[in-house]
């Protein structure tokens, strides 16, 4: 008997959890996220405290745009980031949610089995 | 005036969350995880439905199983792979809740001013 496939349904949902969960696996990046939760902040001003380069910086802020958690805009010779639609960062948190559930619910059921077997 | 230094704290759950977030990054990680959802498996169980080669899987699982996520048992011949403990998912999950808070919280607050403002 053939194992039964798991791959995950490849489309945008899958695309957006790649983006996320490497956007949030790098701590210079939550602290970028953390940072602009305290409010709007131009790209030298993040640079400024975190001990990188501009350029640093702006690979950073480049990652986290392309996951939607960070949106970015030019205002005069400055470009300013906020933080982008908490969508992106609910969808990540769903994913992790349902299968933590799943998860304690498989544990649960082999210590019921054990408790059982004893 | 300076501004204020947003960089987390480095310590086990700063790395924990890079780990974790990493492992997840990966639509074949995800979907291993949900496969060992349903019950333990040798690495040639999972490789046979997954299209990737047993070195493949290995570097899947190795990754997995830096994070937390999956624990691995050489069983005379053959290595079953199992899930590891769901603290690693549940610390993941919690800072993604708690920023999602804030965030919402933020836009919350967003929405009220441009309500007075009107």
């Amino acid at each position: 008997m053939g194992e039964q496939p798991y791959t995950e349904p490849i489309g945008a949902l899958s695309l957006t959890l790649d983006a996320t969960f490497f956007a949030l696996s790098d701590p210079k990046r939550r602290g970028i996220l953390e940072r602009l939760g305290r409010g709007p902040a131009t790209l030298s001003q993040l640079a400024e405290p975190s001990g990188l380069t501009l350029n640093g910086i702006k690979k950073h802020v480049g990652i986290l745009e392309l996951a939607g958690l960070v949106e970015t805009e030019k205002v005069g010779r400055v470009r300013e980031c906020r933080l982008g639609p908490a969508t992106t960062l609910g969808e990540a948190g769903e994913w992790i949610e349902a299968h933590r559930r799943a998860w304690e619910g498989r544990l649960d059921r082999f210590e019921r089995f054990v408790e059982r077997a004893r």
